[in-house]
């Protein structure tokens, strides 16, 4: 069967920072460096997100992606679209027209409506996105929140912090005396 | 999302053709010309379907293949399992233990259990799961029956009692008198 991507994957743990990272907008770069993963591969996946509108991005220094909205409107569904795009499970290419008996002309009951074969899989397809329509962002936080110690937010946020800070000194040292 | 490929589209439509042909053994050539496919496309399915035990192969003249189960056991989850291999929706890389914070080691809590973002991805793939176990070629084939003209079946066998007569005349005229 087949797969999502990487880039799924990649792109769901570093919105869970920032939820952790509440209102603090961090770039692609912050996000991979606390994820540890590639920050070039990232950099592909966040335009991805502000263009389907569950990130927004601000400018400057201190600037980055914060969430567009609450996480609790945050589908895993919108997710994966937005990542991968809207591809079906199943791609009918309605071979059932080619039939031989029909000789080239394949008769309006042979072709009506949809295939058979096809209405299986977009069922199948229903019932793997309603389950990822259903799963929140908030939800998944939440989740991982109650593995991790009461202190572990607060970790994040001293860590995002200091690297924050520390692009700002670094843009001001850059800077023209 | 991710796909599935035509092949499965392909060895449905020929498992569907199989049914109607009731127990007389099939070539996958025979399928492909029914189909108007690629027989060499074909030919690459089908072996795949036996090592799964939903066909059975018999040499010969009039050899070929057959369901092996009754159409009624044979589920497309099966199907799918069978032609695409069994490969998760979501192939999770534990990224979750990178996490800067943890500068390299870990703590239990971080890597324990499923990941969070996992989880959901194998309930989503369940739900699909699930309802692919639950169509069988049977059902689809009855589906595809209720909008065929009664004499459809008849007009598909007679085809392919032609066919398989005119293979077994070619082979005689090949063979040494």
């Amino acid at each position: 069967m087949a797969q999502m991507t990487t880039s799924v994957e990649y792109g769901i743990h570093c919105l869970l920072w920032l939820v952790v990272a509440d209102d603090t907008p961090l770039s692609s770069r912050d996000l991979a460096e606390l994820q540890g993963i590639s920050p070039s591969f990232l950099a592909k996946i966040f335009p991805k997100l502000e263009k389907a509108g569950i990130v927004h991005a601000t400018g400057g220094v201190r600037g980055g992606y914060r969430l567009a909205r609450a996480p609790e409107k945050i589908s895993f569904l919108e997710i994966v679209d937005a990542i991968e795009g809207r591809k079906p499970l199943f791609d009918c290419q309605e071979i059932r027209g080619r039939c031989a008996v029909f000789g080239g002309k394949p008769p309006a009951w042979a072709t009506g409506g949809v295939c058979s074969i096809h209405a299986v899989m977009l069922r199948a397809e229903k019932s793997m996105r309603d389950t990822l329509a259903a799963e929140t962002l908030a939800g998944v936080a939440k989740s991982v929140g109650r593995k991790a110690p009461a202190a572990f937010p607060h970790d994040i946020r001293a860590w995002l912090e200091a690297r924050v800070s520390k692009r700002g000194a670094a843009r001001k040292r850059a800077a023209p005396s």
